[in-house]
């Protein structure tokens, strides 16, 4: 076991930097995961992080002792009391910091299903769809230019460690692949410019999905590169549900289709 | 059209007060509505608020101006640039405030179909869970004790306008209300203790569906008192999805059998 004893090595400014900024992200090709629940997800995931930090105090707690147990000594690094805390994104994550490499997917899907966003920018949002992809069984997401950062703290937050259940492609011009990809391509609209509603649907093939930013939804353009148009219909009078929860209707419908 | 010069003034007190504390706003049975879409789905329910705020600067918003014509001049104070932005609670949102009496249900409901919250304690998640309901057509939620507070800002924010198409009840006893409702009372269930798969469930009577706390799940007082338990099936690796997203894929997949 390693130890760190001022509270100004480079190692913290690293992780805060890394915490704090998308492009340092991509430059290291690098995140950080904050808290216990990240870091057992990781190691149940079967992969194996670059560095853990914490402080001596956390030694004694139960649950993460159990998870430390699976690492080699040189992987753990003991900091000074609050430390974390200074440099933690999210209000109770500061007993734990994990450094990892971003999981890289060189080669794009050319098929089975996926999960495309659209510029969906707000975190909650794509760690939700994360979580929700997860749990349908899809393990493919690709995600537009202008989508909130997959690897950001709140990102990961909201995914519950989903993330590490699919194969996630950044900042792909999703036209292009488009073309490449064999399957049908589906895209939510708001506006009755629809072709299918959601329960006319049959979802036992493979596709992929696309759902797009909170405020206008999928672009033209890309409407205009899908294969259809799906409305998901509501007896009630608002305007829409979330990106996050159309998401998590139209991936259940598709998995209970398969269930039957 | 009345003003308000002075920034220290006691109605923004009072507006300050409701919208940081949850006893001021049960205290006076008023709440305040940051944002211009908000108070557009107020009025579009039919609703007439108790007073708008709004910086002179803001009477040129063409969208504010649409609204604001559907209301009396003694309805809209004007108040001194930047007076806003040092009260609201939500970045965005110092355009205009509106404050409102708190709709009232007198009466917990008999019949037909309920959303019940136990102990769902994060504001973004009661407010999903409350739009999700508006847009599957249901319109009662009833609320255990704490809950997050269901008029707060950010719940009201989250909700998006569908707080004002439901009747909510607030601080219930659920299981004194359990015994007086003549439908089948579900719950999801996190263990393997449940009775029944989503997708089994002949959901096409009036029932009412128990989503709990973010943690523990529905409390186990609460699960006795169930008439059964149901588990949504994934066939993903993760453990669960987030009380949101399970309440939206229940209330869709009734809403679903219905429209069948």
């Amino acid at each position: 076991m390693k130890s760190i004893t001022s509270a100004h090595n480079e190692q913290l400014k690293h992780l805060s930097k890394l915490l704090t900024s998308a492009r340092s992200r991509r430059e290291h090709g690098q995140t950080v995961l904050e808290g216990i629940h990240l870091l057992k997800s990781y190691l149940q995931a079967g992969l194996m992080p670059l560095q853990v930090y914490l402080p001596q105090a956390q030694l004694q707690n139960a649950e993460l002792q159990t998870a430390l147990n699976a690492l080699p000594d040189d992987k753990i690094t003991l900091i000074g009391d609050g430390a974390l805390a200074k440099i933690t994104s999210l209000s109770d994550a500061d007993d734990v910091m994990t450094l990892i490499t971003i999981p890289r997917s060189p080669n794009l899907p050319r098929n089975g299903d996926c999960v495309v966003l659209d510029r969906v920018q707000d975190p909650g949002n794509v760690g939700t769809v994360i979580r929700s992809a997860a749990a349908a069984g899809i393990t493919q997401l690709i995600c537009s230019k202008d989508c909130a950062d997959v690897w950001s703290p709140k990102v990961l937050r909201a995914g519950m460690g989903a993330h590490f259940l699919l194969e996630v492609h950044t900042r792909t011009d999703l036209p292009t692949w488009f073309a490449a990809y064999p399957h049908p391509i589906r895209a939510t609209a708001l506006s009755e410019q629809h072709n299918f509603s959601l329960y006319d649907l049959d979802l036992s093939a493979p596709s992929a999905w696309v759902f797009g930013n909170e405020g206008c939804g999928v672009s033209e353009e890309i409407l205009a590169a899908v294969s259809h148009t799906v409305k998901i219909p509501m007896p009630g009078q608002t305007e829409s549900l979330n990106v996050a929860m159309a998401a998590t209707v139209c991936l259940f419908e598709q998995m209970r289709q398969r269930l039957a």
